[in-house]
């Protein structure tokens, strides 16, 4: 089954700077979340584009036929981190069809918050 | 009316794995939320995804003519539960138009934090 | 400027059954936020969907022209208030193009959590 | 690459009225994040939609080519600065197709809570 599309962006990008709580559960983060549905491996090209500097990229993820991935984007290291406390966009290329939805934990004050969206996709 | 379409998707997917107040209502869990508008019972096959093993499913749900039904997915054990504190993805299939909406209510701190999302559909 | 579309659904609805804080401000309340950036006043037909009965509705709502308007659906009486605590799905149509989005504000722990959501359209 | 569209609407609307927590970091606020992944300049008018007066407008913002701005609402002042505690909507419209994301921090409460979703486009 192929569900989803090649090409994702994400608008919204900040990694809180600070956290509250037992890591890595309740760890200031952002993840993007892949589902590859179909029966061949995705090799999924990420690029981060920032408001002072140029596009940083492609960070490259493997998503396994018929498996998801959740990509913490704290964790990335290759080309470079991202760094914490500034904006930042996505965008997200695939070889095959994908569904790319977005989410954010913030723990800088005593109680979590959280947000998700879709991705957008053309 | 027919509104909506036969097939969705969640690329995130996380059932917290520990909850602050009382139960029900505060139980972290995820919830997906299907309406049916139209006049024929709607038969929906939901498929889970996993990072590392082959995906579970099909769920088997009906959600009766113009009737929303609101699925919590901790309570699903047929073909089996859905682990919590592991990260999966959801697929979602109908015989006719429905419109899905993924919720998610966290309680692994004092106070609780959601995220809601509408899936993507094709 | 005709932006948006004429039929919108939201799967998920669920007004919380307690609160925290401070009134109108901080109780636990669900909006349907509208925007008609049009020449024309929409005016807006709303249904809820339940599990367990037939559907109520329709809402009438009138968006002027050029005009917001965020209905806290608490407060909707006629033809009949949405019960708290129950779970529902909402079907907006309206006469002229409009754009719909979905908030829950839930006050029923010490903190306030939000969600939103755009609405699905077609 | 050319990602994005040139219209979008964002149906909610509101800058909390007060705040908890170190500024400006967890001041109550409501941001539009956008993605101009294109090889121009976006020259991007923003018209804010209020329920009791005609609309505002334009705000005019330059996101610059490969880059991201994310924009505090609370910070606009020409023409006119958005009162706090008031519903509005927003429409964006560019010369060049971007991606955009709406985001608020509210943290009227002792922690904050947060809601993103991708804006509404065609």
């Amino acid at each position: 089954m192929h569900i989803g599309k090649k090409v994702w962006a994400i608008a919204e990008g900040y990694i809180p700077g600070w956290s509250n709580g037992p890591d890595p559960e309740m760890t200031s983060h952002e993840s993007i979340c892949i589902l590859n549905a179909s029966e061949e491996d995705a090799h999924v090209k990420l690029t981060i584009f920032y408001s002072d500097r140029d596009p940083i990229g492609p960070y490259e993820i493997t998503v396994h036929a018929r498996r998801t991935k959740h990509i913490r984007l704290n964790d990335l290291t290759n080309p470079q981190p991202i760094p914490a406390a500034k904006e930042y966009s996505s965008l997200i290329v695939s070889d095959v069809p994908i569904v790319v939805q977005h989410t954010r934990l913030d723990s800088r004050q005593d109680a979590n918050a959280l947000i998700s969206t879709i991705a957008y996709s053309e």
